[in-house]
């Protein structure tokens, strides 16, 4: 019996190389998709066309979209990465207030790129879609919580001929629930080479990631507590 | 008091210009979006650029999304486009079985836009995002019925900040309902010239329409029937 396909959306970070290396381990045929959306540097597509070779993608596809020209974002535009932030870890955010929505937050990233997932899965009759959210050791990103996700794979059951025909499409987030420490245990254990990965919002312009961001603040306590 | 933002999806087909106008007749500033996305021509674009104008958009943005990187669709493939089908005009499709729906739909294709419209209206403040389908005298997509709409925008208000802070952006489907006569009815009382718009899906090499594919049949029998 061939293995199924999915589309699982790789950035390049140690989330979503986690979240490949989960679905390879399930038995998909893995086509892993990533975005050229205007971020300020390419270290991160960089890791992740590594990362894509490296947990056996059987393709990678890299699509440029130009979030640039709306703005509104310090991933985006010109406002600067906040550092040294206190970042909460292992706290859930069920609905965060505006004022923990940091201005790193890319508006409707997350569905932008289902979005692209579902369109691909459904050309490829992909059942399976996976993607690297995480509810529990995160940003506060309105599009990161479990029913942002369920609303998302109801919509998209409405919204696709799969759907229609009876064989919507699922959306995996298997970390949502899980620490970043959980995190890291598992892709351990699935032998992801977490130097291969790259998480900061504001590295130099040799690709040095910065320490300080909120995601260099959680991957460093992630390793920390991982490796206690 | 400042005229409300809203986000209007502009093709250029004779749909979205009708819903620009209905948006600004209820005072908003219109603010157009329109997607390069590998259609096989120009035509569209260049219609919406001339309806954005005419129907005083206050800003008009193309953007370029390359759909053609995942194939599956007659509009976006070498899929030839069907001709001379038997299009039903006034019938209600609730949940189109698999045959109904025609190559040219395209995957996910509203889901992407809405998605792009989504991201511009929380960066410029927009609470409202106007979008053309229509459910009566359709092509069979589902991706255009009120049940995708309403699953759409209920996503929303849990995807982005302007939804998690308490004021959650409506999707207004104004035509939804409309049989295609009673949309150009609306149109000609809003001041709509609808000699700028195009909604053929194969025109000739110097954007002539064909006269013959679902699109063109739909307008033909629109006017036949608006006008008797």
């Amino acid at each position: 019996m061939p293995h199924p396909r999915a589309v699982i959306l790789l950035s390049g970070g140690l989330d979503s190389a986690t979240v490949l290396a989960i679905a390879k381990a399930e038995g998909f045929t893995c086509h892993a998709l990533s975005f050229r959306y205007g971020q300020r540097h390419q270290a991160e597509l960089d890791a992740a066309r590594r990362v894509a070779q490296s947990l056996g993608a059987t393709q990678h596809v890299v699509l440029d979209i130009d979030l640039r020209q709306f703005g509104g974002s310090a991933l985006t535009s010109d406002i600067p990465v906040p550092k040294d932030r206190h970042v909460v870890v292992g706290a859930q955010h069920a609905a965060p207030p505006h004022s923990d929505i940091p201005v790193t937050y890319v508006p409707a990233r997350n569905t932008i790129f289902l979005s692209f997932a579902l369109a691909w899965a459904e050309v490829l009759g992909a059942q399976d879609i996976f993607i690297g959210v995480n509810a529990l050791d995160y940003s506060g990103y309105p599009d990161c919580r479990p029913e942002y996700i369920a609303a998302f794979e109801r919509m998209a059951g409405l919204a696709t001929k799969a759907g229609v025909e009876g064989s919507p499409i699922k959306i995996h987030a298997p970390l949502i629930h899980m620490t970043k420490a959980d995190i890291i245990r598992k892709g351990r254990e699935l032998g992801v080479d977490y130097d291969m990965t790259f998480s900061c919002y504001d590295p130099d312009a040799h690709g040095t990631a910065c320490g300080r961001c909120d995601a260099c603040q959680l991957r460093a306590k992630g390793f920390a507590e991982a490796l206690a």
